[in-house]
């Protein structure tokens, strides 16, 4: 039974004006897979990796057309016949897929799955005339799409409205990485100090994150004064605008907020090599620098070696905030419900008719979290 | 109350011919020292680093004249009016000395001490005429030292002989850095694939104790045939040799005997750079490169980020493998009473008249731990 509804469809990249809104047509389900009607989807720097780039640049995982969006939230249509977690009806929001059978899926955390990259930036096709479907394994810029069933978490539950399905659809994406950096990965605490580089949607989420650990400094680090004050207000205690400093003066700026020792945690979302390196300084003995943002292809970190070792800092990276998304995503959304996770701070709704200048003010920095709902 | 003793005196370096037996006057000792009657000294390169530089070549912690060693056992001759756990006549092996008071000493290993490099490498006079000692602690290449009671493990209710201390004396540094990366910093068990690069006293200790561990694999890497013969004898599954290989080529070998996957845990002893990015090459995701062997004062390590972040591989280093020396210690001496901790195939029992040719064997890799022994 196939299904008539309409999506963005990407067919080269968005600074080229090739992106519409386009009628297609859905396959039919397989057994392990779920048709949802999407409420709303955030867009995240990750579609614009994918979607704004030439198709013969030579970039992994950049092809036309398809369907991005990887932040959709919504509710079931029709379940593949060994779908079981959700039914018709029931609400949802989605995160990242993963294979489940590979040694990383069977015993560590299903984000760093040695098979992610083909499921999730590759995909297959699910819409008519060949359209690339299952990005992140659901392919959320579209009203209606044909969804993975591990990318699926049931939220009926939780007592959500259609609303609020709009405002946590980007709970699977962005503001799991960085709050569950702090919480999962890093496990921060009261004594913990630590520095977040770049006040977008992660680091804004790891900022709120770590002050919900209660932890003892947090430093926010961005160029741009309107994202550090949002961070101030979002929970703070210092913050760095790198606009005209040296790395040693960001280095400086850190001990100075931590007794001159350093943070113990530090949360890269910039894979910016000088700042890594500089984190890497202003990290003290024991300490964690954990790399979150997605390095340039070319882009490589110098470590000296004897100082690092000696010192017992560890470099790590760490994909999705290593969310077990059907306990983590629900956590989330109870912090959300308690008022200790202010998403709403950093989002903005459009119509999905104006899915153009949603792209743009996230492409300006002027929004944080832009989201595209279907009316 | 001078103590009259005599010592290895290094009053320049080693392969010029300035190390030899000297009288040597002790000052008294202070509170929270001990002073021991030296039984043995192993010998370790770090030794070499510290006594065959030139001290005008700029590398930290080389000055002359001083007392080197760090592997010491004897019996205790006096303790400090503050010292508790020893008493004299009592056995004792010695090991790093730490600061007690840091942020590191009050929660994490203290070998990770931020004062470790002060007070191991560059100690203080002890001895007349403005000798150095208490290096690491002890000074151990002395019939009669003075010890900082952090270095001193009080080992008289486990029965040893005197000609047991001569074979145990090198437990606390080389001994233990390679069992402790294994056991207490890795944690390593029967599903760990482990690549050792370096078949020193360190690397075939961590073969040794991957051993014990079960592990599922354990390669040994060197370009000394004979110390691979000796990895093999000594528990590892798989040996490489380096001579005349690229490291793509190690790469594959470290594949292709853990099923394609790579190691889940690769310790380097080298410091080499391109042999420790290999090692990162060759690790499977979520796996663990750790750092032990000291890199030179240039040497870096450039990391591709968006590969190691998206394989969540971990790169740390490792000092005196996070050993709380005084329950390690007895630890692997039990270990070596029940026959799980064959150090003495490693080793060789030099008279201390004979240490220019203990030295020299080691130099030349002839002998894994050549020790000195006070008759």
């Amino acid at each position: 039974m196939v299904f008539k509804s309409e999506a963005i469809v990407a067919r080269g990249p968005f600074s080229e004006g090739k992106w519409a809104i386009e009628p297609v047509t859905l396959r039919d389900v397989r057994e392990d897979e779920v048709l949802v009607e999407m409420v709303a989807s955030g867009i995240c720097h990750t579609d614009l990796h994918c979607g704004d780039t030439a198709a013969d640049a030579g970039v992994p995982g950049v092809y036309y057309p398809r369907v991005l969006g990887h932040e959709g939230g919504g509710y079931v249509v029709q379940v593949g016949s060994a779908v079981t977690k959700v039914k018709p009806g029931d609400a949802v929001l989605l995160s990242f897929s993963y294979c489940g059978d590979c040694y990383v899926c069977n015993s560590g955390p299903p984000s760093h799955c040695i098979n992610f990259f083909d499921i999730n930036f590759i995909g297959e096709p699910v819409f008519s005339d060949n359209i690339g479907g299952r990005f992140f394994g659901q392919s959320s810029l579209a009203r209606h799409s044909i969804v993975s069933d591990k990318s699926v978490v049931n939220v009926s539950n939780l007592g959500l409205t259609r609303d609020d399905l709009k405002i946590l659809a980007p709970l699977g994406c962005g503001f799991q990485t960085g709050s569950g950096t702090v919480v999962n990965v890093a496990k921060a605490g009261e004594k913990d100090c630590v520095a977040i580089a770049g006040m977008g949607g992660v680091g804004l989420a790891a900022v709120i994150a770590a002050k919900n650990q209660n932890c003892e400094v947090i430093i926010g680090i961005d160029r741009i004064e309107a994202r550090l004050e949002l961070a101030k207000e979002l929970g703070a205690t210092h913050v760095i605008n790198t606009t005209g400093l040296e790395m040693k003066d960001v280095v400086k700026k850190v001990k100075e907020a931590t007794s001159g020792l350093g943070a113990t945690i530090c949360i890269d979302t910039s894979a910016y090599p000088p700042l890594v390196a500089a984190q890497v300084d202003a990290t003290r003995y024991m300490g964690k620098i954990i790399q979150v943002g997605t390095g340039m292809p070319n882009a490589n970190l110098s470590i000296h070696m004897q100082s690092f070792m000696v010192s017992a800092k560890q470099y790590f990276g760490a994909v999705q905030g290593h969310s077990r998304t059907e306990d983590y995503i629900p956590q989330m959304v109870q912090w959300w419900k308690d008022g200790k996770f202010p998403i709403e701070k950093l989002e903005k709704v459009f119509d999905f008719k104006d899915f153009e200048k949603a792209v743009e003010v996230m492409g300006r920095g002027d929004v944080v979290k832009p989201i595209i709902a279907w009316s």
